[in-house]
């Protein structure tokens, strides 16, 4: 499917209104609020002013120029669609890095059309790289213009370069082993992400992200582009992803069925 | 003691000539050569031409204009100090973030003068930030201007934000478990980092970072830019770091000392 002009453009009004929210934001001394979301054990969830003014300044757009699409929001929950279409936003992906004032997070942007997300943007407003897809095909638009995306070949998970956002954060402790059994059949892992890995996974310089206990917002926005860069996102059994839970993408099928082999049953 | 006018602008002019050799490699598909570095299991130890060329520009700089400074480099040895002061020399600390697209890896530049570190530089030719430490001061460099490089106060592990490289690739396996119970001690922690923790580190970010297995060239120019912002480095046990192996940064001493009592011994 085919997504028209008009809503593209809408989507990246979307990212720059959240950019220009954000920016000033970034390496501040703002006020960090523990949401303190548990999981296997309580964690520390931050969430700060800058997460809560973006996601804002998106509803606003949406509902004046789109008021009969929905909208699903990390910050701000859920508003019904009538339209079919939902818009499915993150303003701050990686919070944690943000208030560690590194560039590894990103607004994430997806439109859902009831069965699966059609469109996807992952920005990074510092950086001020976009990277967008949408009807099976990828780029990247910086300042010197825009550029397709596309994965990179990995024969074998003995080539792979494997990323996650933090290796035990996010997992319990037999997803935990069952990561770390991938990494050390891997050519060489590296942590620290959020959103950014799968961008350098669009991007051809690393091969395989694994994560758990996503939300739908954390991955929504992700999957349009790393499948129109050529890869493929699935469950940890190898199935298509449902919106949550534990996620691995890959660029190669090949270096994809031996990470599953590992984590299979245990996402 | 204080840094004359003239070597930090030699100092500089290294750097330059640094950045002007590798920024054209970044995400350019270049050779990735593994060096093979044996640990307690051999590594995947990749280093690139970028790596070699960006160090050849700098020797080739110190040679004409230094000529009796001694060198000591990652990828091309060590020449003898005729002055007593040597250029300490990482082309790219963090090549495998270089090689994969990331933003964490940077030059190294340190001036030593037999005794320690007197002068270091940090940069990150992408991000366009440079961060400086000598004559007990520090700051960062950046196209908007200079600003001076301060720690954040940390009054106790349980609120300080902790950071590695990799939380297992550079350790042995007592020194990941005390790793790891700095970090259930800590509010959070967020891998990933090379050269770049400590400047998160040294612009207040994070306030302690944790390694293992350093040479040299990985730390000499770390130093004057974390003593210069007010932090402290020091090896696992407490006592003055003696330029390789395991090192504490921390920009608080009080939080140091409860990491210190974790990883004492175990260094």
């Amino acid at each position: 499917m085919s997504i028209d002009t008009d809503t593209i453009a809408f989507a990246h009004s979307l990212a720059d209104a959240a950019a220009d929210v954000v920016r000033p934001y970034f390496r501040q001394r703002i006020q960090v609020i523990d949401k303190g979301a548990t999981g296997p054990k309580p964690i520390f969830d931050p969430v700060t002013e800058a997460d809560r003014a973006a996601e804002t300044a998106m509803r606003k757009r949406i509902k004046s120029e789109r008021p009969l699409d929905g909208i699903l929001g990390e910050e701000h929950g859920h508003e019904e669609s009538k339209s079919g279409l939902t818009w499915i936003l993150d303003p701050i992906d990686g919070t944690r890095a943000f208030i560690t004032g590194r560039h590894t997070w990103g607004t994430l942007i997806a439109l859902h059309d009831g069965t699966r997300p059609t469109l996807g943007i992952i920005d990074q407003p510092i950086l001020r790289e976009r990277f967008i897809g949408h009807s099976g095909k990828s780029e990247m638009i910086t300042a010197e213009g825009r550029a397709p995306l596309r994965v990179r070949p990995c024969s074998a998970l003995s080539q792979a370069v494997v990323s996650t956002t933090h290796p035990w954060g996010y997992f319990d402790r037999k997803q935990r082993a069952a990561f770390e059994s991938v990494c050390e059949n891997a050519r060489m892992s590296y942590f620290g992400g959020d959103c950014y890995g799968y961008a350098l996974l669009a991007m051809g310089f690393i091969d395989i992200v694994i994560e758990g206990r996503l939300a739908p917002w954390d991955v929504a926005a992700l999957i349009p582009v790393i499948e129109g860069a050529g890869g493929i996102v699935t469950d940890w059994d190898g199935k298509p992803f449902a919106m949550g839970g534990s996620v691995i993408a890959a660029g190669d099928k090949r270096a994809h069925a031996e990470a599953v082999k590992i984590l299979k049953g245990k996402g």
